[in-house]
């Protein structure tokens, strides 16, 4: 089995009722499963006109999905790829038609006008008012008597199910129906075949082909065409549609076979704007699912000549959410992008003392590049202490343009060159740290409680906590003891550091995902930087 | 190339601008292209909160679909599968972020809370008040201290939003979003692995098998299971949600992950309802696409427990397509099939001429058998008179119970006779071709008429006219010549069955599918059978 189904016999009853759970009792099915699967408006005011369609599954939402208040009352559906039997269709009509008649929205394929037709000459032997219209939109088979019926049936459904909602009587609903089948076509393309539930699929398309003029049941496309991408791909399908576009302005449906992703769905609405037909396309139906072929990984467009009430009716608000809405089709709106992108380099300022710390700071990284690397090997690609030299480099480099007077603004300074300087994650938790730091400073913390508020932001950003074989092991507890004087601080961050080297495991970062034993007895390297970093101070003050 | 793109640079920014191009101006896009991808409203109220969110793209409609009113503010758009910028993170929080400040709703991987930590603090450094989630909602990694970001986001995004919406201030939003993560529990299965546009398909899976716990970025599940159909699919789902489950009632969120169909997932959502976890199901979003993970045909199921509040907040109507809405999740309503489909079988009567008539024309179609048999075996599979044969005996058999003395009865009473004892397509037609023509009669017509009303009936149904080698070429001459007497309807059926053999195209039926060549110089079988008819009539009258 390749699908979610629990047999290819259920599959269809089952999906109809999974709908059905969902639509507050709204909608019902009649009591004929499995070969009469009939959906049902369940608040339908038979005063109005009923709208009956339906035809083979295997095109959902097509066409359970669009039942509902302003589109179909009933949906008819057949087994995957079969027409309902006339009895299913004949079920249907009669459990919705009223004294104001009911409109067949038929597909043009023979088993569907067979079935729907002599369903409707039964209802109409119960005195039943039925009309039938057959949608024929596909121009793909231009010299075939007979076109397929395919996604612009959708234009019919949204149309006459407006004017039947609004209370317009059969013959005026039959009629726009048939205005609007005279007027639309369509046309899909395909990169794939679909694969039917219960049978192999058939692998037909070979790399880099795709298929022009496909029906929706698996058949073959007319033309079997070289794929150059969406932008060729759509040009092919728009010189197909445009001679058989009239003037005026109109109203395309852009319909997900199945298996394009929403992505690339995207992508073709922007060719299709763009394409030779965009000039005359004003709104947009979709792109959405609206006419699938199972999983057929494709896409049609159907085009409409519309009027201003024609729009009307089709911007008409539904409550299904499988009807995607009318939408004009316009330009990109483009902001520009928001001040602050490049922010303004701080004044730089003396502070001989803060100067000679900082590098004297810097310098214990440096020194420490080799044994950090070291470190780093035993479980990782052994170059954060080559990270954190580099990083101290350009930070010394950088003295001479820092505000070193301004702590806030040297804080936020130091992140901002950290974050240009260093790669990866360290440089980011760093930034964060200086600059979250520089924050709580601006706020009017103290220097030791604006490190701790930097640390708690690195933490929650980077989800590490105390105990997960972090540089905050270290960095925690000589900030807690740092009010004690920079010996306390320095001796606490060593503690820190070594107890990592007992921490069997990883909570966050790189060394999560390796195995406990790999990182038994080695300290984590940033923890054994911050210690050397506050030892190093220590010295100095020693 | 196996998308609809125009290359893998390119597809996230044409398909952002896809979607921009029908929100008629209600979202734009930041002058940032390629690097900065930001989706913001242009109908912000910045004394609002902003809720940001984003990451890597192919998760569409995540996030750029659920930007409107009651959802998003911005979505910041990465390349696929990989964080955006801190630039392009820092655009966005800067672009519609107020005095009433901003909160990033983030999922929880490395790169995202990185990227988006440290954007937070530069916009901090701005001025602007930040606060930052982590959605974690995966669990399918019991034992990892990192739970994988997943489509349980959905709910944050709407929850929060439908908050920020109604003017609650940033704490409110921001604890209320934390209160959702915490609660929020998802895990995911799939059948096969996605395709990444630009590269080879992994395929990773094997006939007959699953993956279970799998993220959106294409990581393996934890565990390859066997697959058994939907409903074991669902139960493993079930059974690996249900210890993280609280007490009460829950919504289930159904996620599409981009390649199972409609038709899948409508089975997938009952299989959900009879689940273990249905008991405690109330509400249901979905099966929709939500947080796609490309082409993965798989799905996700996301639940969380709810107050009556958060469903009035996950109920609140939103514009964006992409938001399928919340629904009780209840049984299925099934109504009676309506009365009819068993029509009543109607009284017999005695009328000798008339079944001497019926009987007469049956017994010319049973002469016929082998003659109309060789003509329909050069176009078709040679049946054409074994099958109107079959129909003509069993119509003789049936005489005995037809009410022979009421025409409208009679004429309705032969083609449901037809319909249930002849196969195919003409058995329906002949069958519309009675029923209509008894219509007709039970409107005043005279019986050529309505047997012309029928004619016209099956034209349409069966998308036939004359001249388009069928039955209609012999039987619509026929009709019009009958009241000039059966001599001259006789003639003028033999004149149109023979004109048929010159018809070099068929336009309706089986033989449109075949080339001119094969169909030249024969008569068609149906208009035989009906010249036959009349002309054995024809004789009998002499």
């Amino acid at each position: 089995m390749k699908q979610f189904m629990n047999s290819k016999d259920t599959i269809v009853t089952e999906s109809i009722d999974g709908l059905l759970r969902t639509t507050s009792g709204r909608l019902a099915r009649l009591d004929g499963y499995p070969h009469i699967k009939v959906v049902v408006r369940t608040d339908f005011d038979r005063t109005k006109v009923a709208l009956v369609s339906g035809g083979g599954s295997g095109h959902e939402p097509s066409h359970a999905g669009f039942v509902g208040p302003g589109m179909l009352t009933a949906a008819v559906c057949g087994d995957i790829f079969a027409s309902p039997s006339v009895d299913a269709v004949l079920a249907g009509i009669l459990a919705v038609t009223g004294d104001a008649g009911c409109l067949l929205i038929v597909k043009n394929y023979t088993g569907d006008r067979l079935n729907f037709g002599l369903a409707a000459e039964r209802a109409r032997s119960f005195g039943r008012k039925v009309s039938m219209v057959i949608v024929d939109d596909d121009i793909a088979l231009p010299d075939l008597p007979q076109a397929r019926g395919v996604a612009g049936t959708l234009f019919v459904h949204k149309i006459a199910g407006a004017l039947a909602e609004q209370g317009a009587d059969l013959e005026t609903v039959t009629a726009a129906a048939r205005r609007v089948i005279a007027g639309a076509i369509s046309i899909g393309m395909s990169l794939d075949t679909c694969t039917v539930p219960g049978s192999p699929k058939e692998e037909r398309l070979s790399f880099g082909k795709a298929e022009l003029g496909l029906g929706i049941h698996g058949e073959a496309g007319i033309e079997v065409v070289d794929f150059a991408g969406a932008r060729a791909a759509m040009a092919m399908v728009a010189d197909r549609l445009s001679p058989h576009m009239g003037p005026g302005d109109h109203v395309a449906l852009l319909n997900n076979l199945g298996g394009a992703t929403p992505l690339e769905m995207g992508v073709l609405a922007e060719e299709l704007a763009r394409s030779a037909l965009g000039p005359q396309v004003k709104w947009m139906i979709g792109p959405a699912e609206m006419m699938t072929s199972l999983d057929m990984q494709g896409f049609s467009v159907s085009l409409l000549p519309v009027t201003a009430a024609d729009v009307e009716l089709l911007a008409a608000p539904v409550a299904m959410p499988a009807w995607p809405g009318v939408n004009p089709l316009g330009a990109v709106q483009v902001r520009p992008l928001p001040d602050g992108l490049m922010p303004i380099q701080p004044l730089a300022s003396p502070h001989p003392a803060r100067r000679a710390l900082i590098e004297s700071c810097c310098r214990t990284m440096i020194a420490a590049e080799a044994d950090l690397n070291a470190l780093d090997a035993k479980s990782g690609d052994g170059d954060t202490g080559t990270t954190l030299a580099t990083a101290a480099r350009a930070l010394i480099a950088a003295l001479d343009r820092m505000p070193l007077a301004d702590t806030t603004q040297l804080l936020r300074a130091i992140g901002m060159e950290l974050s240009q300087t260093m790669g990866g994650s360290s440089g980011v938790l760093l930034a964060i740290f200086f600059a979250a730091a520089g924050d709580a400073t601006s706020g009017g913390k103290d220097v030791v409680s604006a490190l701790s508020a930097g640390l708690d932001r690195v933490s929650q950003v980077g989800g590490a906590a105390s105990g997960d074989r972090t540089f905050i092991d270290a960095l925690a507890p000589a900030l807690a003891a740092l009010p004690r004087g920079i010996a306390a601080a320095a001796a606490a961050a060593r503690a820190g550091a070594d107890a990592t080297a007992a921490m069997s495991r990883a909570r966050a970062g790189r060394s999560a995902y390796l195995a406990a034993e790999k990182l038994a007895g080695f300290n984590d390297p940033g923890a054994e930087g911050v210690a050397r970093l506050f030892e190093g101070q220590a010295r100095t003050a020693a």
